[in-house]
Parts: C-alpha cells; sequence; structure tokens
C-alpha cells in the first residue's frame, strides 16, 4: 500500500467529515509511515462545508459582514478555491438557522446576505461559484439573493422590494435587466441532496417550514407564495425549475439559485468528487476509504459512499465503507463497488453509549484493518 | 485463497463452535467455492466435547448405560477417534450436573460413571484417552471413577467403600494394587481450563461447590474432605496433585485423574491442537480463522483465540478472529499472532438484542471478509 485516499463523510451528530479523515490518517500512519495519503473530507452543503473544501484542496478563507437572515449585520465567510477561481459558499453562512436560533421567522428571513457573499466572490473575479444548501432559516426561494444581485422584485405599484417568505405573494413582476454586471459568466452549481420539489405536499414549506418556526397558517403563505413565484419565474424568466430534484433544498434556494443564477443542482458528493478531480487523486492509489454514520442497501440520491463507490470502480480502485451501523441490503453495495464494510461497533452497545466512544472505536477499526491488509500483503511467510 | 483452517471457541451462551464453523464454511464457500474449508470446532472439556472432537476428526459415539452421579442408571456416551486408538470422554456426560439439575447434592454426587466410561474405552483398546472436564456435579476427588477402576478405598474397619464428597473424610488407606488391569498402558489427558487447586481458599469446594448445590456448612466439609484426600494420595500413591494448575477443576477431578490414572492435566486447546495434528493441519492453510464470544488483552490460560494464535505464528500462517465483542487492550494480541480481529457487530443494540441476531451477523461479517479479501486479492484492477 502506498497511496491511500480517505474520503468520508461525517457521521452525523457525532463526528465531523475533517475528524474522521485526522482519525484514520493517524491510524494508517503508524503502519503505513511512508505512503502517501490524501484526504478529502466530504461535506453535504451545510454547515462545515466550506472548512472541508479548504481542507482537502487549500485556499482562502474571505471573512466578511453581511446582512443575516433578518437582515442585522452579521459575521460570515466563504472560500476560495481554486487559484482564486472558484468559490464556496455555504449559504448557512449568512442565512442559517443558528444565526437566529432563538428569533426563528420564515415569513422575514432572507437570503440577501447569500447575494452580497455572491457579489464579494464575483467582484474578486471567480468563475465559477459552488453553493452548499443546508441549515438555512430561510423560505423565500432565494430572492433575496437575486435582489442584492440587482433583480428587481415588482409589487403591484411597480416598487421594487426585497421579497421574504411572508411576501412572496405581493411579488407583480420579476425583471432581471438590472443584474449586476459581475455575474457575468459565472457558472453556479448548488450542493443539494435532497429530491423535494419548489412546493406542494412534499415541497420546500410544507416539509421543512416548520422546523424553521412555521405554523400551519404560515406554512400555507410560505407555500403558496413559492407557487406564485414558481408561475412568475415560468412567465418573466422563462425558467421553470419547480420540479427539478432538489428545486426545494433551503427555503427553494435550489429553485431559486437555478431560475436567477443559472445554477446547476447537483448532489454533493459529486460537486465534491469533480471538484477535487477525484479520478486524478485516486488513479493511483491502492485503498479508498470512505465512511458515513450508517449504511444501508437502500440507494438514496447523493449517499457520499455510492457516489464514491460508483466512480472508483470505473477506475478499479478498491474502497472499504468505515460505518457506524450497517444496515439491511448492504449486498447489492458490493456489486456497486463497495469492497468491504467495516462497521466501528466492537462491543454490544446501545447506541448512546456507543456513541460516547466513537473516536477511539474508529481508531481501532482502521488500526485493525490496516494491521490485516499489511498481514495478508505479506502472504503466509512460511509458504 | 485455497485453504481454509476453521477452530473456533463457542459464543458461549449464543452459538456453539460448530454452529460457527457451519455458519463460516457457509459464508466462505459463497466465495470462494473450491477452497478446502477444514473445521475444527473448539471444545472446552465440558457438554459438547465428544461431539466437537467427532465432528472434527471423524470417528465413532459409544452409547452405553452407567451409573449417573447419584448411581441411578444414565444412558451416556463416549467418542472413539483415530481409528479406535483414543477415546474422548467428557465426564459431564456420567457426572453432569444438569443429569440431576433438580437434585443437586454434592456430597452425594459420584464420578464411578465415568469410570465405567473409562472401563469401557480400554475394553475396546484404546491406548490414550482424553477426558473433558467441566459441568460436573461432584466433588469426590475422582474417587467414584477410581472406584469404579478397581482402585480399593478402605475406611477405618479396613471395608472397601465408593467415597463421595461427603465421604472423603471416612478414607483411611487406598489400595491401588487390585486397579483393573484393562488400564495398563493406557495415557489419560485431562482438559481443564482453571487454574484452582485442590483445596483451600481457591480449591474445588470453596469455588465451584456453591453452585453443585451445597451449603455453607457442606463446602467446609468438602474441602476438608478433599485435604484429607490429598494427604492420603501422598502418603499411600506418592504422589503429590494438589497444587497442580487445574487440580482442582470438576470437584478435583483433576487431581485424582492425575492421582489414581496418571493423567497430564492440559488445557483444553492445546488437547485439541495436539490431538488434531494442528500442524499438520494448518501448514498449507492460506489462512486461519478463529473466534470466541469477547476478546480482550489479558492472557488467560487456556484461551483458544491466543493458543492458536501461537501456534500459527510459529508457522507463519495468518490467523483472523471473529468475536462477539472486542475488549480493552487487545494489540498486544498482535504480537501473539492474530493478523485481524473483527466483530460481528454491526448495529449499536445492548447485548439482548444483539444476542437474538448473531447468527446472521456472524455470518455476514464472514461474508464481508471473504469479499474483501477476494477483492483485495485481485488488487487495482486498472494497474
Amino acid at each position: 500500500m502506498k497511496k491511500f485516499l480517505l474520503i468520508p463523510d461525517s457521521f452525523k451528530g457525532t463526528m465531523d467529515s475533517q475528524s474522521l479523515c485526522r482519525i484514520m490518517e493517524e491510524a494508517i500512519g503508524r503502519h503505513y509511515p511512508h505512503a502517501n495519503i490524501v484526504s478529502v473530507p466530504v461535506a453535504d452543503g451545510g454547515e462545515g462545508t466550506v472548512d472541508a473544501f479548504l481542507a482537502a484542496l487549500g485556499g482562502q478563507k474571505i471573512r466578511l459582514t453581511v446582512k443575516g437572515p433578518l437582515l442585522e449585520e452579521t459575521e460570515s465567510f466563504y472560500g476560495l478555491i481554486d487559484q482564486g477561481r472558484a468559490a464556496v459558499i455555504e449559504m448557512a453562512a449568512a442565512a442559517g438557522l443558528p444565526l437566529i436560533s432563538d428569533r426563528k421567522d420564515p415569513l422575514k428571513a432572507t437570503t440577501f446576505g447569500v447575494g452580497q457573499l455572491i457579489l464579494d466572490a464575483a467582484a474578486r473575479g471567480v468563475s465559477r461559484i459552488i453553493m452548499g444548501l443546508g441549515g438555512s432559516a430561510t423560505n423565500d426561494g432565494g430572492c433575496g439573493a437575486a435582489a442584492a444581485c440587482g433583480i428587481r422584485f415588482l409589487d403591484a405599484a411597480g416598487q421594487a422590494f426585497i421579497p421574504a417568505g411572508g411576501s412572496l405573494a405581493a411579488i407583480h413582476r420579476i425583471d432581471p435587466s438590472a443584474v449586476n454586471p459581475l455575474l457575468a459568466g459565472i457558472s453556479f452549481t448548488a450542493m443539494c441532496d435532497i429530491d423535494n420539489p419548489m412546493f406542494g405536499p412534499q415541497g420546500a414549506a410544507r416539509v421543512f417550514a416548520p422546523q424553521k418556526g412555521a405554523n400551519e397558517r404560515e406554512v400555507e403563505i410560505l407555500d403558496q407564495g413559492l407557487e406564485h413565484l414558481a408561475a412568475l419565474i415560468r412567465r418573466d424568466l422563462d425558467k421553470d425549475p419547480a420540479h427539478l430534484p432538489g428545486a426545494g433544498a433551503a427555503g427553494a434556494m435550489g429553485a431559486g439559485l437555478h431560475a436567477f443564477f443559472g445554477a446547476d443542482l447537483q448532489s454533493g458528493i459529486q460537486v465534491i468528487l469533480d471538484t477535487v478531480r477525484f479520478e486524478e487523486l485516486a488513479r493511483d492509489a491502492d485503498l479508498i476509504l470512505t465512511g458515513e454514520g450508517r449504511i444501508d442497501g437502500q440507494s438514496i440520491r447523493g449517499k457520499a459512499v455510492l457516489g464514491i463507490a460508483r466512480r472508483a470502480r470505473k477506475l478499479g480502485i478498491p474502497v472499504v465503507a468505515i460505518v457506524g451501523d450497517i444496515g439491511q441490503g448492504v449486498e447489492t453495495l458490493y456489486d456497486e463497488g463497495i469492497s468491504g464494510i467495516f462497521s466501528i461497533n466492537r462491543v454490544a452497545l446501545d447506541l448512546p453509549s456507543a456513541l460516547k466512544r466513537s473516536q477511539s472505536d474508529l481508531s481501532l477499526t482502521v488500526d485493525n484493518l490496516m494491521r490485516f491488509i499489511k498481514r495478508m500483503e505479506e502472504g503466509s511467510s512460511s509458504s
């Protein structure tokens, strides 16, 4: 074993992907001190996405003050990667629920600050913006961000305003003619791992607004607002993002990014694998280690382990998944390119007890696997 | 992988070693259908020892009626292996606690029937008898078995009698002159995995008689009886087994087998490895799979996994331990010859819930390991 590629997802609620990388690196290094170990912590678009990209690729963290979800001044940030040619933005850094956890108000919350982050990156000359969706406090269909970037939302009186979730119904016309020229030529990619449409029974408001603080009546207002917005986008922008998979992500930010910024909506893992140039990184690796908190046989859109396995299989490189729990039906995963699945559970314990020891269990599991691989490489020493 | 040697201990209270072998064979066979898979279920000397030896080596199960622990007629058995040259006897088959579970009486219980099993095997011309100690209802220091074989225990009046635990103190003299001539030239080996001496604070009676039904006063009688017996053995037989490791096994049957039959007291795993000719079986194996219900860093006398690893290391053959729980400090085991330790726990569950799924978890764990080994044998298919 000369080269390892580590590309684990987080164990949700227990260990972030950067911690997983560090623990794996340490355990591998004990047994393969001269190996090349490349770490790519997987980000899901939510909090920590910028740091994960910077950890994987290097780059610069840009800090600036923007409007927060309720238009208050907020310390925010984004990442510059790829020699400044691309920016990684996590929308939660300007429109995230933790920023206003005690003042949740999805009728008023806005993505305006996200637009400011976009403009700042555009002003620095990036040609690509990667936007992580997730953890949002908003339900504005990305109108706030669009307004910050010069797209005009006009009411019945022809007055421009900044729509929030509760005032989407007041939009009479969308005018994109004054969009900030800095955005010209920038390609947008949105990371979103949910399939929900923009509105309707499975839409952004009905499924996610309650956890953002909306009561039943408010959910109804938000859902009707998004349906109204979708109609205007069709009429005024000649775009129809409402039913794209992921349109409903982050208060329909997915739909808005597509409509106002021309964004592609992709699963997070595909964006990461493309951005880090997975095929180049992996081509000479002897083993890829990935992992997640729980694995099972259901092939879910955006599952990191599965996305990695499928692309590694084409390169002929074995992939090992280190996981918390192993659910039902994982047999199908081997056909997708996974070579082995190892749970970190080493003692029969209920989940709360197991979580307390997950870091050391992970370390010991990787340690054991490395010892075993090394021993098998040596073969039967007497034969 | 062309040859696998499976030599697992039982998962106590969950799966016996023969079930483990079957499940492992099935999982390995799915991925290596042409491999030679040799199974040696590990026996610990207690119930199931005869069946385990017969499963590993083939042979004949001899059924016969002997005296049970309370001298009632009892259906019993032993095994003939090695083309009839050796017998395997589990003493529990004639003196076991399950035979009288509702009538426990260690003052009266006798190993007489064990002596009858010995005589039957001797009459068939065996040159070696392997005796599994464990699960006994008795505390007679093997006097019952000895009496059945012609050794005379005389009381103060010079009358021969069959001593039981409660009447050891009545022995005045031991006379071995009339021992059954069938026993001449037969070598005895006792399997015992406990270190307790014959009597005293850590002796057979004090430590084990309570679970055989003795109250505090009876424990005292039994302990003093064994101390008295030890003195007579020294005086009349010129032997001193009282402090041999394992002398206190099975109601001091260990001491008695040594004193009356010249038995070697050995750990079960060493007896098994010798009897199956481990070095010959293992020499051309690519991988040895062993296992036990729980593994940790404590090097305990008679631990099967450790005994196997130490002997496999000399042959240079990798050993994998498939276990229930992995305890603390297992790092030292790798130095002893263990190449990998894999827990069957795949979901964080408390022990009662985990036990219910242990068979399928074992199967899936071996299945995954075989897939992984096979994939690693193939290497990076593109390089």
